[in-house]
């Protein structure tokens, strides 16, 4: 942005630029309005990342015009979280070639890219019922850009489960950890891992889990110094975190 | 009190006791009511254990009143919890000999009694702060005739200091675990016992830990099978169930 | 464990174990891992149970293969809880012998065992709404070797249905005290048994019963000295706690 | 107000009172306004109720100037309740002969009045801790013109000091049941009684009672029909409401 | 029950009862265990109300089953309350004449008695989705013997309407106050009356209004003295509050 | 109303009006019950806006009858919220021309009006998923004779996208800011704007949203001086009172 | 803002700015930063409203120096709000000019303006105890050049003192409704005043008013069309939200 | 850890280490039981940071003791976060030479290190009450090597505050946002910025913001992709986090 305005301010100053269109430039926005939304088409160069999609409450059309939207602006790459099955046929059938992950829920266009950060991200989970978020987490992670391990049901439970899988919790350059319930599993990697780790509180649980809200205290309340924490079933946003850690 | 009912009915039969006398008795109950307290003088008989005395508010006096009471029923060991130093001090002033721990804010009359179960209960804390609730757990359940082993600042954010512990884990008969912020120490220690394991939230954090509540939740969702959870900061409630399976 | 370690070490002092291999083994972990779950092939020897599955969040295959990975490891007893009555049909499409009980939501593999403990564990519910819970809890502590006595509909607004049961409440050695609403059933029991009580919180209830909250709150505060709580709903996880204890 | 409205309109036709005046009157409210408060003067004639003071929030003087403008108006009998005991003596050096109870902290001028309905209010407590609220209900019903029996501290955990209560429980016209913790009592006296049964949940606990939400939402959910529910720690409300009944 | 004693042990003294017969008789329970429920037998003589069966969570067959149990004990009459459509011809179609109203989704056997209390209770609401929850305490209330006038819409924030039933509300022996989103109506109705008012919140109103919360804390809050309280959307339990005033 | 008295006093001073009529007409309310409802036939009088209807939890029969109510009263705009479609049809079918809005779920009955009030109301949102709860405020403030911008998917985390409406901010006489998840917009819009700003938090979000309490408790926060909130998703609680605004 | 940037831009096209100058001047902000806090120098411009300083967490000389900047800057009324008695002694101990006003523990310095929106603008109490919030609204109003009327202690539970008010409830511009406990207050004005009202729920009332939650969920659920809500206490917000409906 | 136990193996194989004594090691924890605390010894090694002590709920002397165990082990630096400046003199008179910073409550042993770490962290705060969280933050960061930039008083209700620090935002490798109310610049910021942000709600404001959970929910909510969150007024944690992530 620094650069734009300093080259607009010159165009002023030779007489390349009017007054009046410099106004309208300083004002101009890098976004497409589509009338549902407005796309942005700079974050790729603002933020060093792919276009994402949430695809909660938009509908099938919505989601195919904003994919094109961002083909038309040269983003070959498009990743589209919480999408039912239903609607992803529906925005295939709009012509997009979508590829679909159903326990995720996440709809790929244009395939992953190759790794370009250093190192891997570990996706860890505490049991099965977790893996859903977690491969929310490890495919954003993937279409962002980097290597992904995963190790799920090594809930803390069965601590040697935990345990057997210490070399790839000490070598990941972050760790996201997905857990329901009691969240314990947060504590017990923050404990091990010398990289950051990025705890994702999950839906899974019943009653007293207050449909996540539980493994969300119990993260943000971690005795294992510098865990962070993101929203319930948030496995996109702990991955978003994590690729710009990898990307450092 | 099965026995109780049978013994005045034959009395009544007999005409050894009268109707009316009958009648009373059957009404009769085991406890004094000293106006501000209806003192229980048969739980010992009842439920197998030393009377308690809730110290939290009732005055130095009524304190004194009771363990009198107690004394003169045949009661020669009493325990009063969340009793302050100045209300210690004022119970002593009121005649009786009581023994202070300032750390658990307990009172003990008539000294600690023999150990009369079997093994012993092991009293685990995840850190240094929630000491004061595990003593609280360690003496009454030494009051209630338990040999007691500590294991304090083992928190699972030191994975090794909990491992460290593991000899006095494998062993125990009962395992109490204390722990605030996320709680996560029940959970790590009830994979790892053989032995019941009941859970103590301590209000020990800050912000979200919600004064001991996301302790407790943590501990109720824990993914650790058959540990059960007693109020926040209840070591004595801990105590009293452990005492309980100890003697069984 | 300890006698594991101890085992290897001598026999790489002797030679008969390579250096490599103790440490292979020193980080084998005694389960088998089936991609979407580890199953735990050891826990019947480290802690006196059998295996339970939880079966929300795993499909009929899922459960299907775990089933027979525990068979296959010498395991013919396996619980499976909250598992609903179609997933039940498809596990048994897929060859397993399931014994369903529709109800409290259980699949039960192999059949119950001779009860192998000492006395019997009373389930006690507060309401006829409540008797699933109570029942996960009952076929729970019967697969885990208890004898178990029921005692449902016996809440504390009809005293009389409570103390009509009481008999059973002081010979039992544990008793699970189901209930939803206040809750008021664990306090009336705890107040009059001698044994351990183990409270379960049913989500019975409407309005400012929150689903269950209103119970184990009442539950955690129970004025009856040494009740322990689990989450609410969580039949199987009194059962389990109640089992350790009967088998001590 | 439907006959003041009548003779308002008959002196309109008449003549003898003008549309003015007729139209003021309609306007005229039956308080006096003292600035920092409107004191009701009808509130006796209109609900049969002595007037009353919530002392707390404000000044000495504040409720000095009130008390003289109720007795002014011809209202010998206050209650103020919520008063400190420093106010309490502010009020008194004011020159308002006070009689002070510091339990509940409530201030009676004019003396209590003869009961002047039939039958007697039971207040029970489940604690001893529990009597300050009860106090509070038992003065304000007194100063209602009600007849007050106590039965304090028999809570459920010792059914048997409950049951000793039983003549005065099936007796009473209504029963105000103070209880802290898991709040029990009023669903055990509210499955005994036959009369309405008002429950005051109280902020006696500690941990999960958040400060009283516990017995709250206990008594709420009271699985015995008919037990109607104050705010916590309002021995006030309850009084007021039960006075109300045994005045019908 | 002091009467049953009392005769027992003089037919113990006389002898014409044996020492068995009345221990076995001190302890028999006015009720008949169908399994699934303890169904009481001498509530109607012990509380002076009509059997009441909470529908919900029971089959229809064991509702039919329970209401024959009791006509066959002599109580002609029966509610039952929370009963779907669905479930109600159910019962029918097992034979039992039930008269269903569907809004209050209520069933009732036996048709409704005459009144035989004194005066009438008010039934009022807030707004017309509060019918169904006033309904159910209407018909309720009728059922236990209490006649009824009902004045429905009649919320505060055209306050008019409310005053347009001011000689309803003044008349009333006793007042069901049915309101949801902020319950204003029960303070408004709580300070004209001067007879008791129960306060039913319902679960109407959407976002903040938390399933009801929101007009059940402002029920608790409220401004009005005198004002009780019960459980959301429990139009049943403040009925038989109400009948038990109107009884008096 | 004022009116209203003094022209009735008047009569009955010059004898045009009874006393007893007069006593009546002082009890006339100006609605007309429909047994169901209590339709305000004076509103848009005493308050200067059309009549509304909340469909939810009212029947179509029961919503054309009000309608109906409202014409005969020469009232011939009406709005109807939260309608289903399926209702809408059904409301259309019983004859009520009806204009429906699928999106903000609103039927529309006599058109649209002019805008009478000077200036124009500035709709905003933070994303495409706030556009439904937007558009009934919209709607709302249309119906009401305001004049309408709208300014969707907005939010701060495109801050560009925000400034990019800095124009229509500036120039609005209110703004109404809608948005979920954290809320943002309206600390933003309520730093930027001159004019009063209104905050609507809608259920948009998952997890730690809890249904749109983490946006409402963000909003009732604002950093930004002078932003009111509504209820969640209360687009037309918003539209009501800032309509009331433009039109003074 | 729009002004200034077309200046600026004018001035580089005639070369009167050199382009280094203009981009400076377009990163300036019209701020002062004193290290612990950025002065706004220009609010009063951009939002038409006094400097206001909100005193909580802010030193005595931080305060004094802030009011300092300002009164360079051109400002010379100041409102410090939340200001306690012995800061502002120490404000004015630093050489400022403060009044205090201890209620609404508001400092004023400069003095209240001459009122310069038309109308007036209606702060209302519900209680005595409510009177400090509201004064903090008052004052800040006629700070902010409002004309203010005052009717405080008009709570709905004596609903006359509500309807004695109705002609300042008729007349205002704008309506701060101030109340505590349920808040109904809000409901009842939000039904009677043509104009906006906005409610302030204050922390009055104790047990289940959970700190003012209660009256804050009950404003948010008024059934009263467009009463918008601020923060529990905050009359200063609903002042400032006021003053700019007065000065539209 | 890998590395001992294969040199420990080696011994055993060449004899060089008894097995009695390999059993031992095995068993040995790199930590110092100091009774109250088991101190760790080899954190610096394990996750590369210097050791801290977490102040709250330790007395002077068991931080003492701590600090010289540390110091003994040769960590020359020590950071004492939660220090009051009581227990600070008691430190420094216990003859630790601690350098105290009053507003964060932190003491420092050994001064701080040289930066190690590329870039820098920016420390941003809403307002001036946010600083002393956000010094936490500064100070812990600084203490574990990191290089640390300022922003502070730059919230959101003065965008044109926020926007001038753009430069710092965009240039940091990590940024840690500290807000209280309703913590927007968390989200703001997020939007901004390229680099990682982790979220610091503080317990700032009153009323609704529920002592910081607020924040808290609004930054687990933020619109903004990638943000993540720590618990309430831990500044530490955040820089913890970050100092890891500077560190990569």
């Amino acid at each position: 942005m620094e650069h734009d305005i300093r080259m607009l301010l010159e165009g002023v100053r030779t007489g390349a630029v009017s007054v009046d269109d410099a106004e309208a430039a300083l004002r101009v926005k890098p976004f497409e309005d589509l009338g549902y939304a407005n796309v942005d088409l700079h974050r790729q160069m603002r933020q060093g990342a792919s276009e994402v999609i949430y695809g909660e409450g938009k509908t099938a059309s919505q989601i195919a015009g904003i994919v094109r939207a961002l083909q038309d602006a040269g983003q070959p790459r498009v990743l589209v979280t919480r999408l039912s099955a239903e609607k992803a046929d529906a925005v295939k059938d709009a012509g997009i070639p979508l590829e679909y992950h159903e326990l995720p829920r996440i709809g790929i266009v244009g395939g992953k890219p190759e790794p370009d950060a250093e190192g891997y991200l570990l996706v860890a989970t505490a049991g099965t019922s977790d893996v859903p978020v977690a491969e929310e987490a490890a495919l954003t992670a993937e279409m962002l850009g980097c290597s992904v391990r995963r190790a799920f049901d090594i809930g803390v439970a069965g601590l040697h489960r935990t345990l057997a899988r210490m070399d790839d919790i000490m070598g990941a350059r972050a760790i996201v950890a997905v857990a329901g319930m009691e969240g314990a599993l947060a504590s017990v990697i923050g404990g091990l891992a010398a990289c950051p780790v990025i705890a994702v509180p999950t839906s899974v649980g019943y009653g007293a889990s207050l449909g996540g809200v539980a493994a969300l205290l119990s993260m943000l309340n971690s005795c294992a110094s510098g865990v962070t924490v993101v929203n319930i079933d948030n496995g996109f946003g702990a991955a978003y975190a994590a690729a710009k850690i990898l990307h450092q």
